[in-house]
């Protein structure tokens, strides 16, 4: 089966799905996110990505630049196939248009070498993740893993792309990641192994909740996991539903609610208290929050408001019981904002005393550990050299080098404790 | 009784007001719209304007610049004086700290001098407007004249001014102007004199009207309106209420809805499609419109987009019927925001053919004309020079030049159809 540009009538997510009898599923792979959608399909005998650009005349024309956009791609789609790799890749279109781009038959057949040995050096492994699980909290859940607020497979579009980088952050770091529903919280409660849980959206959507967050048995439950030391981070409008004179439900949570014109009245004089918070380490402000929610106000005066924009909240910390949370206004991707979440995720769970265990300091870059097969590899996201520490831990770091969208492999047993080394184009 | 911040409990548009034994009320006036919400109490003996700055030491303090405030103050609030003054103006706060100040004395006895003239020529007479009334549509209607979407009397606040400058433009525009609720309309329906009917504020509120917009009976009676040859313009979220498959509830009418999440897989395409329309005469795009609703889309092929912004409509026209209709996304108050109000007034009224009679071709100066006196005047709303044309009509019209904050009386006989002349300060 080839997904496409869309799924529906099938979902690839439904328990259904590996008992009707497809060999595999072959997709279009936009960016990590859609990566993750195919390759995260379970119970096929292999999953495929179709790489950009296809070979069609809107790239390959005279004068294009083809090579340019195999190389962006592929650094979009790698760091998530660290995390969970298709089996297979491809590309597609006319091959009489790309055989007339020899830079460009060169660049893939580099893209094909170094999706082999990474296939190889996984071996069917997974890569280093913290003990902890992050939760995407939604109507669907699992349903509509790697799906949610997605519009026309990876296509940027006004109203979704401050909710996308989430998904797009979540598909290359190394956490482990589950989509779970509110049905699933009423049956089950939140799992044993779930360290942060996600919301992300705008109010009235199935993503955000709509009137799940009038339900009190929900609020009940996520009240007293973030009590009780979990970590709640809403991005947008989470948890938005008004009742009981409140807008975000979890408002006492997160710290902050959305002015809708209700209160207008009070005086509201929120200013930056917190200058250096560690969700910010390796950040430069003002963080970019895309389509920013606006009109969002501190409702307590424990709330760490990190950043404001045009007035108002654009990123607040909070601290509620032994729990913890973090609230972003829009989070459109980049690799700045990518760390800005995992250092969320870290920080809600009281986790950031492992922050630097396999960590690299320098935000355009990232590392995957197999530990099981001795592999570590540093990637360089962006297109210019990078230089890096890469960190086993607080004590134990080496420099590396990379090049521009570059990679480098190691050995995870050249990391000593205490050894100081450098590998890399030095 | 003074009327302050705030008129909580008193209820000054209430039926039972003018029973209360009351001699009058003063009221501070901090701009047009407070002005008008102090004069238009009825049943008073009489009303009384406090104006800006008080003499306290916040602005009277060595170096500080009381008469630029001053000046300010009265220069807002006389357009609104112009259509229905209050009965007498004052100041208030510690005289030795005015006493220090002798150019601010000098400056109010220069206001108080210009207030007596203009109140005598005026001498309770009404000035020209045309013969269709504009009618401000809220949940509150007249209970709550010249009191939409304000905060604290008149000062800046984020979430309202881009709707306040609605309610400030029509303070001392040359329409005549009345606050109906949604309750008024179920019970009465539109009276026969209203021309165009306004709805502004954010979804959800008393000011938008909310589940009123749930309603069939006043969606039958507003559409049956327009089709008929009325007008109705919307600001921000107008008849937002999510029902039926639609938000703006007179999306058919004002040709834009607002993508709130649930089409967003419909391909949307808008562009400006109308580059001259005749509510901009005299403006410069981009309008400013301020806290601009976003994700506003087209419903249809006919809409007239008159400005995008960020990716989606800022400014549409449509018509309906024999009647038409306006969309903005914000609008908060400057001179040219008034004069795009006005000119969407009577477009909408298709009463276009009429904009000429008594009309300042400058959108930083109005005029008034007291038919019944036989005075007219034209005022300077900037503070720096201007020059205009003061039409009577289509046919006739001088030139008037004007010093800053100034203005200049004429006699409405001088004049005559054809005539060109002069006056000012030429």
């Amino acid at each position: 089966m080839f997904l496409g540009d869309n799924w529906i009538g099938t979902e690839p997510y439904g328990d259904l799905f590996p008992s009707t009898g497809l060999d595999a599923v072959v997709g279009s792979v936009g960016n990590g996110a859609t990566l993750r959608m195919i390759s995260d399909i379970p119970g096929m005998k292999y999953t495929e990505g179709r790489f950009l650009p296809y070979f069609f005349p809107d790239v390959f024309y005279e004068g294009g630049n083809p090579t340019a956009e195999a190389i962006d791609n592929w650094v979009k789609a790698r760091r998530a196939i660290l995390r969970k790799p298709v089996d297979r890749i491809g590309y597609g279109g006319y091959l009489s248009l790309a055989a007339s781009f020899p830079d460009f038959i060169t660049c893939v057949e580099q893209i094909g070498e170094e999706f082999r040995t990474l296939y190889d050096r996984m071996n069917g492994t997974k890569a280093y993740t913290p003990k902890f699980k992050v939760a995407v909290l939604n109507s669907w859940g699992k349903l509509r893993s790697w799906q949610t607020t997605m519009v026309a497979h990876a296509l940027w579009y006004k109203k979704i792309y401050s909710y996308l980088g989430m998904l797009e952050s979540l598909s290359g770091l190394a956490v482990d990641v589950e989509f779970i529903s509110f049905d699933d919280v009423l049956e089950s409660g939140i799992p044993e192994d779930i360290g942060v849980i996600l919301n992300a959206g705008d109010a009235g959507t199935a993503w955000s909740g709509d009137d799940y967050w009038a339900n009190e048995a929900i609020i009940a439950c996520l009240k007293q996991f973030v009590y009780n030391g979990g970590g709640f981070i809403g991005i947008g409008e989470p948890s938005a539903f008004m009742h009981q004179g409140r807008f975000f439900q979890m408002s006492d949570v997160l710290g902050v609610d959305k002015e809708i014109g209700y209160t207008l009245s009070y005086t509201k004089y929120d200013q930056e208290n917190t200058s250096d918070h560690f969700i910010m380490g390796g950040q430069v402000k003002p963080i970019d929050c895309g389509e920013k929610v606006e009109f969002i106000r501190s409702v307590s005066e424990q709330t760490q408001i990190i950043q404001m924009q045009r007035g108002d909240i654009a990123v607040a910390a909070n601290s509620f019981g032994k729990g913890r949370s973090v609230y972003i206004a829009g989070l459109p991707y980049s690799p700045a904002n990518s760390r800005l979440l995992l250092r969320s995720i870290y920080w809600a769970a009281s986790a950031e005393n492992e922050m630097l265990t396999w960590y690299c300091d320098n935000v355009e870059t990232e590392c995957a550990v197999y530990l099981e097969t001795g592999w570590g590899v540093v990637i360089n996201n962006s297109l210019d050299p990078q230089r890096t520490k890469l960190y086993k831990n607080a004590e134990s770091y080496i420099e590396v080098e990379l090049k521009p969208g570059g990679h480098e492999w190691f050995r995870v047993d050249s990391l000593t404790n205490s050894s100081i080394n450098k590998f890399g184009c030095y």
